[in-house]
This record gives C-alpha cells, structure tokens and sequence, in this order.
C-alpha cells in the first residue's frame, strides 16, 4: 500500500475511530460540568489555531487533543442538559451511529440511479414518519405528493415558495422569471425569519412579505385580517401566491389555527405552507395533534427532526401535495444525468427536490431513529419534555416575582419578572454568563420575555430545577 | 435513568458505536468484490422495507443486518475503488471522524454566539485552505472577504448570483425584488447546469442565463462571444450581473480562460463567479494551478472537497471578496437572536452566508483532512490521480478503437470508440452493468463520449487496468 502511505489503514481506522467514539462518551460525560455558554471572547478561539495547514500529516489524536484543549472551551454546549435557549438541536447516539454509518457508505444520491437504496429508503422512512404523525395520506409517495429530508426549515419554506410560484404562474415563472407580477406571501408578525429569507431569495423581495397582525393573547394570526388582506391585493391587482401558517411559532410557540386559514386559502388557489418546525414532532404523540388540525388542505408541510426529536442536525422533513409542483420548479436535465431509470418515470430523483443538486445518503439517522426508539419510545421522550416545561410552568406561577406571557404550548415556557423589561434580560443575561442554564429572550406585544424549551433527552427534572434556582438568584439580583 | 429508558446508556454507546466503525471498516473490506453499480430495479429496497415504522424500539444490530441485506445491494458504491462516473465524492477516514465528532459535539453554529468555535474554527481553516490553493488574499477572512462552507457548489453559485443581484441593485432587490430588469447571466455551454438552477430560483428564469458557444477544441468559453453579448444586452437595456467561469467544467473539464473573462468584466462591475467545483483543489499542487490564473479579479470561487479532495460529502467551500455583498443579499436579525456580540462587529454570523438558518459544525472534517494529510499528503494523492488517468489516456490512445475526445484534463479522460455514438453507449452501458466498473457519459460537439474520472484514494493502476480490460471486451462486442 505504497501509494496510499498518508491514508489510515484499516487498523488505523478502527483504532481511531473506536477513540472518536470514546471521544465524545467521554465529552458527554463531562458535560453536566462545564459551563453550557462558551466563556470566550472574540479572536479566543482563534488565535490559539496555527496561522496555515500543516505541510506534513499529524496523527489523528491531535485533532482529539485540540478538541479538548481549543474547542471544547470555545463551544456553547447544544447538548447540555441545562441547555434550554432557541429550540434545542437534540442529538442522540442512534442518530449518530446513522450518520456514521452515511458517511462510511459515502453514497451520493442526487439522482435515483447513482444510488437507488438512497432514494427509496428515504422515501420509505418519510412515508412512515407522516403516518407517524399523522399527515394526511396525500403527503406519502405512493400517491401525486411525497416527502424528502431538507437539510433545514429554511430551505424547505424556500422551495415551497418556489413550488407556489410555479404554479401560480403556470410554469411561467421559471423560464421567464417572477417579473414584476406584485407576488404577495403572507405570514404573522411572528412567522420565522426563513419566510422573508426565502421571499428574498426568491427575487420577490421583502417587501412581498405581508405581516399579519396577531391576536395579543395567543399570538396566533388574526384570520379575518388575513382575509381582508388578500383580498385587497387581489382587488389593488396583486397576486396572492403563499400563506405561510405557524404551528408553533419560534418565538413563544404560538399555533396558527390552521383550519381556519385554510378556509380563506380555499379556492384562491393559495399555496399553504405549513411550518411546524419545531412543534410538528409532537404530533408523534396522538394527543398532541390539535396544533395539525386542518393540515389535509395543506399543501405542504415542514417539521425538523433535528429540533426536538432526537435526530442530529441537520434533518429537516418535508411533505408536498403535489410533487409535480416542487419538481415543476427546480428540475434541470444536462446530458450527463440522463438514464434509463429516470425516463421511465418509475423513479423519483431527488436532485429536482431541493436547490442541492449532491447529496448525501440523509435518511439513515432519521431511519435509525425511528428503529432504535419505536414510536413508543419517541412519545415518551416528547411527553417528558412537555411534563418538564408543566413543571417550569408551575414554579413560574409560584413564584410572585414571575408572570407566565402566554400560555406554555408542549416543552416551551415563556416568562418574564414583573419587575420590568431591564430587570427580566438581566436576570436571563446572569444565568447565563454564570454557565449555570442557558436560556434565549425574545418580546412579546413590545415586551422583553424569556423563553425556556426543553428538549434534551439529557434532561432531567433535577437540571430544570437548577436553572430554576439560577433564574430565582438572578431575580434577587436584578 | 429510568426516564430515558429507551436511550442507550453510555456503555451502549461505545458498544454500538465501535459496531458501526467496524461494519464501516468490514464495508470497506467488501468493496473490491461487489459490482460498483447497484444491481436492483425500482422499487426492489422499497419491497423489502416495512410499511410502518416499528412501534417498540429494536435493537441496534437490526440496521445493520438491514444495510446488509437490504441496503448494500441497493447501492451503487461510490466509494469503490473502480468508480470512476461523475466526479467520485471522495470519502476518508479522516473526514468520517471528523463529522463524527461534528456530530458527537452537536453544536449548532447559526451565529458566533452559539457556539463561537463552530464559526473561528471556520474561519481559520478556510484561510489555511485559500493559502493552500493559491487564491488571493482578498478572500481571507482578515480583510474584507471571507470564506464558508457551503453544503454544494449549486448553493455556493446561488448564493453568489444573490450576492451580484444585490451589488448591481444597489441593495434594491432584497427589498422589493428583480422585477423585470432584464438581468443577464453568462457561462457557457459547458457551464454546470447549477447555473441555471440558480437563475431560476433567484427569481430570474432560465431565460435570463446567456449561453455562450464554446471553442470545439477546447470547449473553453468563447471570450470574444461572451464580450458581444454583454455589449449588446448592454446597448439593449438589459442587465448584465454575473460571468460564471468553469474552472473545470462537468462534461470534458475545460477550463475557461478565466483572466481573458475577467478583462472583459472589469470596469462593467459584472460579478465574477468561478466554479472550479471539482479541479480547484487540485490547486493544492502549485503545477496544477494554471487554471486559476487570473482569480485575483474573480469576486467568488467555489471548489468542492467534497469531490477530489478526501472530504466526505457534503463539503463545498466558498470564498468571497467583499463579505458585505453576500450578507447584505441574506441577512435577517429577528429579536431572538440579537446579541452583544454580533451588534459589536467583531465577529462573523454564518446564518448570514447561506440559505439556511442553523448549520452544524460544518469544518470539523476539513480541518481532519488539512491536518491528517498535511498539504503534502493531499498534493501526493492529487498526483497519484493524475498520473492514474494519464495511463488511461495512453490505453486509448494505444488502441485503436478508442479515440481521446478532449486533450485529458487533471484525473478527468474523455474518449469514444471510433465505431460511433451507439458502439460508444454501449460500451459503457455494458461495463456498468457488469458492475466490473462505473463509468459515466457526456456529449462532446454533438457526439457521445464516456468519461472515466479518477478520484478515490482506493483506485490502483490495477483497477484502472481492470476497467480498461472491461471496456476492451465490450468495444469486441459492441
Ligand atoms: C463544475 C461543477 N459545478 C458544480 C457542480 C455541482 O456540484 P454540487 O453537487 O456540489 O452542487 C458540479 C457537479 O458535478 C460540477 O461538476
Ligand atoms: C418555527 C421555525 N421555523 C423555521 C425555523 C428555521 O429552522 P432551520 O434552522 O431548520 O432553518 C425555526 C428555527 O428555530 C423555527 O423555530
């Protein structure tokens, strides 16, 4: 093996990477230690990395002691059992024996023929896992619609909007562009951030977004004024051609009502995109389905596996009523890409679902997930994270100095101290320079809150009620 | 820890986890005796997989007796050592860890403030990697530009079409979108198909993409047409915004004349986008870097680890020279991740670099590549492909059925059987299915041709000779 003497040999393999998978049992193990926010500063991490690659080889255990001795340092930990900012990003070991397993394959799927089990063992598995949520039979493969991992959210609101456009416009608008044809979306004042990325992205531009006030209490979309916008586009000459719903808002988890949306969308040939981001996994859960109630007018539909449901990041779930739509809009043929298999038409190639046109072989972590746990074992992992955030929800109530801001929707609380705006970031900001807990801010009806999520499977109710306790010292404080 | 009952406890981990790394290796083991090309028709992993997702957990051995049985069979193996279709996405050991421990970490670095050494680490490899491919200064992070690792080279070339759209607007189209502008776009015939990809999903159309002719002999870009049809949608009210040179195209690996192209583009304010998706790496060589001449006056470049360079997909790394054009085309600061250490400048929000939000810690496994291999180690085996696929050109040319189509371009050959475009397929399509070798096929000027591309670090003279020897017996039968 002269020629290859820089290449691991197999030994050498097995050997670090039986160390690797040590690496992070041990790094695991220590977390509960370590402060969950990273303590550097800018430059830290940085300036202690050489200025150029080396010019020879080192050995692999470099990497591991650079890890411990730069990285870890510099890292805030996303799989902490006190890490409850954002939504958390939760990975678990079978996810990741998953995603070992693609990476050793090294298979790359971008069409149905230059890796079928690629393809259709995701095709299997996103079959499976809108069963498991309960989606309507429309979003499975062996009917017009189908699924296929996104790697995020963002993309998956991305390429419905695409798929919208293609078909408002009849085809148009990927041979001769959006023009100037006044394209209006629509989502709430608390719709994520991806909706005016993708409107951005699209070359429809910000200002294409439009906001939809919602009901102070719930933070869901005012309906009627939803209603009442689109139909004054449609009357000004402006073409209505996506309504973004939240199930479950980023900010305090806020559902849309869905059914009701639908009704407006119904007949005006709306595209309606769900985006259940973080929420939509609950439903693996039969009585966490309400928020979904509704979603057989949908005609498309989001959830990320790589939030709450165990599955490493990134794995972002997306279903379509109509694939012919999504492909309509993102399909491109070269000469080097024709076969056999495609001009059949018994095959889907998943290169025309998303902007990529490689890609990795993404449903094994999904795949090993759903295996490893069982549906049983998923439920009982959401139904923990929601019995933990009731828990939060009653030491909020308990305590006179906080106040609930909206009703805790399934693992997310959302609080703020009485005290005041200054007081309540203070108190968030104390905690988590401390190390203790992490936790994210947001404003609600023009007023500073914070948000709690949980979401870990490392979780525990002991660490909820450190963070508790943090969050009580820090009031004292603040 | 009977909360998490059905979580494997840490011992489970390790246990599982040195299983997987083993099946990786015995998988490895394997390769040389399976047929490279899946042997399966449509439908035939689907069949064998359950309708529903399992409603207890299994044991962990069950996905690996199922890739085994079901999921080996079904793939057509991309890292085998006679791959030689497309352009290989070249795995390593090294790579693999890399991700592991990515994922083993699970941190999600959307901006520098959670988790600051998923951005710094980013930062410093991608400088070590521009040194190490010869590319200007301009793109290093410590001035004005920068670099980020993109999933693929077709997001890489959108989001360098967003970043144009948002020079030549003045900052207009994030804002109320291209509008009918008539934007023009330019690559040539030979340009990857991403190109168009792009123009479509930026809102443009694929009418909006020009397509240049090529010169027969080299399939480079014909500068003096690529300077007429700027002049001319110029004097007609259109607007020029982006030049995409092939640095390496897909079909032959031409290589544009990149400082001709950018002589015409200068003082137009055009944006210069280089794809060098595949041979760019071959510039850790500095014999191997005259296809780059000229980068200096490119405002983006993309190459791809992913492919030649050891890197398991996904990896795409992307440089631009003025950052401010990229993020001002993608950023969006919702409440919720407002941060002191964004407001003060001193850091780099990678949310803003891309399509999506969150993103793993995408450098860990570049940063095992640069530092296992050394630059001495990845310049060796970009060597050991070139010279691999000079051989090859000499078998053709010493046959004579055979016939070079293009002069060989780095590892790539491009070559038919003199006896005609059907003899040509049929050769191919005979080996393939023989599964003794995987090739892949273009048209060249109008006429069919195979192209065999060295990639693997695993592929020997010997597996060249034994896919050369397949091809000899099917040019006797075709
Ligand atoms: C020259 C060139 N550009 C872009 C691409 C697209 O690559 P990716 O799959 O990374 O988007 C390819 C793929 O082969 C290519 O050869
Ligand atoms: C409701 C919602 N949608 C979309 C996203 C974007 O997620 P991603 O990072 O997968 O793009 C988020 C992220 O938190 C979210 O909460």
């Amino acid at each position: 093996m002269d020629e290859h003497a820089a290449h691991m040999t197999p030994e050498e393999f097995r050997r670090h990477g039986h160390a690797a998978i040590d690496w992070i049992a041990d790094y695991w193990a220590s977390l509960d230690e370590l402060p969950v926010r990273a303590q550097v500063a800018p430059g830290d991490v940085r300036r202690q990395l050489p200025a150029t690659a080396p010019e020879d080889g080192e050995p692999f255990e470099a990497l591991l002691d650079d890890l411990d001795r730069i990285v870890v340092p510099g890292l805030t930990h996303w799989q902490h059992p006190r890490f409850f900012a954002y939504f958390p990003a939760n990975s678990s070991p079978a996810a990741i024996l998953g995603d070992l397993l693609s990476s050793g394959i090294g298979a790359q799927g971008m069409i149905w023929a230059t890796s079928p089990a690629v393809t259709e063992v995701e095709q299997v598995v996103l079959d499976w896992f809108a069963d498991a949520l309960g989606l309507p039979a429309a979003f499975r493969s062996d009917g017009p619609g189908g699924g296929v991992i996104q790697d995020t959210a963002s993309t998956a609101t991305f390429t419905a909007l695409l798929s919208a456009l293609h078909r408002a416009s009849g085809g148009e608008a990927r041979v001769g562009g959006v023009g100037d044809a006044q394209w209006r979306v629509y989502g709430s004042t608390q719709a994520h951030s991806s909706l005016v990325k993708a409107a951005m992205m699209a070359g429809l531009g910000e200002d294409a977004v439009r906001t939809i006030d919602v009901d102070p209490a719930t933070q869901a979309i005012d309906v009627d004024a939803l209603r009442d916008a689109i139909v004054e586009d449609v009357e000004a000459g402006r073409r209505p051609v996506m309504v973004h719903v939240a199930a479950g808002s980023t900010s305090t988890g806020a559902m849309d009502d869905l059914a009701a949306v639908a009704e407006v969308v119904r007949e005006r040939g709306v595209w309606l995109h769900v985006d259940a981001a973080w929420a939509g996994v609950a439903a693996v859960c039969p009585e966490h389905r309400e928020h979904l109630a509704g979603v057989e007018a949908a005609d498309s539909f989001v959830t990320n596996p790589h939030k709450w449901l165990l599955t490493t990041f990134d794995c972002s779930t997306f279903w379509v009523r109509d694939r012919d739509a999504l492909t309509g809009a993102l399909s491109i043929l070269p000469e080097y890409l024709r076969n056999a298999a495609t001009e059949s038409g018994e095959v889907v190639d998943y290169r025309d679902w998303h902007p990529q046109l490689g890609r990795r072989f993404r449903a094994v972590k999904l795949w090993a997930v759903l295996r490893t746990y069982g549906l049983s074992g998923l439920r009982e992992h959401i139904r923990s994270g929601i019995a933990l955030a009731g828990h939060v929800a009653d030491l909020v109530a308990a305590d006179d100095r906080f106040e609930l801001v909206t009703e805790p929707v399934l693992s997310l609380v959302v609080f703020r101290l009485r005290a005041g705006d200054e007081q309540t970031l203070a108190a968030m900001e104390a905690v988590n320079a401390s190390g203790e807990a992490y936790l994210s801010h947001t404003t609600v009806n023009g007023r500073a809150a914070i948000r709690l999520a949980v979401g870990s499977w490392r979780t525990t109710r002991h660490d909820v009620d450190r963070a508790w306790r943090a969050l009580q010292e820090a009031a004292t404080q603040a």
